[in-house]
């Protein structure tokens, strides 16, 4: 069966950076499901449109239409039962909506000010005006005032940090021995900053550092091998991943 | 079997303020468990001696002694395994975690500048020094400048409440219909907020409120008979509970 997902793309077709995409293909490789992308930008509303709406991800699996990251992943378990679930259960899925949430509202909340100058030097050119319109009409500023002083947004991220830091300290994965739907779900935003940006997030020495190379190799380095820069620091080599 | 919760209480006997201890008296009513509470203060470090550490909660179950509010919590877990699991397996206690840290590290806190002046009016006299001397010691300033600014202390609890705002405007529990270890771990801040302080931390209108007030009436009212300030706001009538 043709699965294909619609998968956003920067200036290049293989600089796919979208948080939400990432959570889908990590757990479609999770259940093992076979699937192609198709590379889409955000002002390509029209090759979305018999989805009923206008953002990605869009999966096709087949006839079946599904929109939404966290409606794609509950699709997927309850379509594929036979396959590893992405949560045991309905209160580990009820526990992984708080680091959904965590991840969307504190988490990338505290990275936008630390990529979105990034986000806008890697995008196809047809996109860069959308992005800032859209992004300046929701931060109320430039983009240029929003992203100033970094040093302050890095301290604030590693505040915001802490508790994964702990819970990775003490298990090596958020779902525990093995990554669950919220494992992917965090991942996603260190995508979203590794394929766009070399700001190096994370102290080497941080459980998060070590969690996030173990993510990165899962399914034959599906993160990993993306198109995007290092996660290891300059002064230990390595440029472009 | 008698069963015993060493508990931190403030002036009064019955004022019961620890989080920590909270979240073992909500996990003992969810098994069904019957326990007796012994008022005890920070300072009194050799009535739990035996313990072979100096904080609450201590659990005495028979023969069994156990420490750590979370290590409590697993404990109940393992040995009633007949009653109601505070969480269902053990990825649904592995994301649990993450709330855990994230209440400890986040919201917690944030509530710190808001509370400590209130705990400390709170305090048998004997334990207020020790308070003082402790937490300034944690914080690196003096209480008085810690608190200062409480318009700035509640903004920043509000943005950090987002995820868990977001989280039961979609569903009752951070546990999903019914309430998990997750819920208790971040109800024992909210009632270490209502124990000591008549400060109003929500709106009426957020999940979060009606949530807290459904956490308040759980098993006969465990957490909303207890000695404390009303989560009323005050032009709706209604002083101390």
């Amino acid at each position: 069966m043709a699965r294909t997902l619609y998968d956003l793309a920067g200036a290049e077709d293989d600089r796919r950076f979208s948080p939400y995409c990432w959570r889908v293909k990590m757990a479609l490789a999770h259940k093992g499901l076979d699937f192609q992308t198709v590379p889409w930008r955000f002002t390509e509303k029209e090759a979305i449109a018999f989805s009923s709406q206008g953002l990605v991800p869009v999966l096709v699996d087949g006839e079946r239409v599904v929109t939404d990251s966290w409606a794609i992943c509950q699709y997927l378990d309850n379509a594929y039962p036979d396959t590893a679930p992405l949560a045991e259960g309905a209160q580990a899925w009820a526990h992984a909506l708080f680091v959904k949430h965590w991840t969307e509202r504190s988490l990338q909340v505290a990275l936008a000010p630390i990529l979105y100058l990034d986000i806008l030097a890697h995008l196809h050119p047809k996109d860069r005006a959308y992005f800032r319109t859209s992004r300046e009409a929701r931060i109320g500023t430039t983009l240029e005032a929003f992203t100033a002083d970094p040093p302050a947004h890095l301290e604030r991220l590693r505040k915001v940090l802490e508790p994964l830091r702990a819970t990775l300290a003490a298990q090596p994965f958020v779902g525990g021995p093995s990554p669950s739907v919220a494992d992917y779900v965090v991942f996603g935003a260190f995508q979203w900053a590794r394929c766009i940006s070399s700001v190096q997030l994370l102290d080497a020495e941080s459980p998060v550092f070590a969690w996030r190379e173990r993510m990165l190799a899962l399914y034959g380095g599906l993160g990993g091998k993306a198109l995007g820069y290092s996660t290891i620091p300059a002064t230990s080599g390595g440029a472009s991943r």
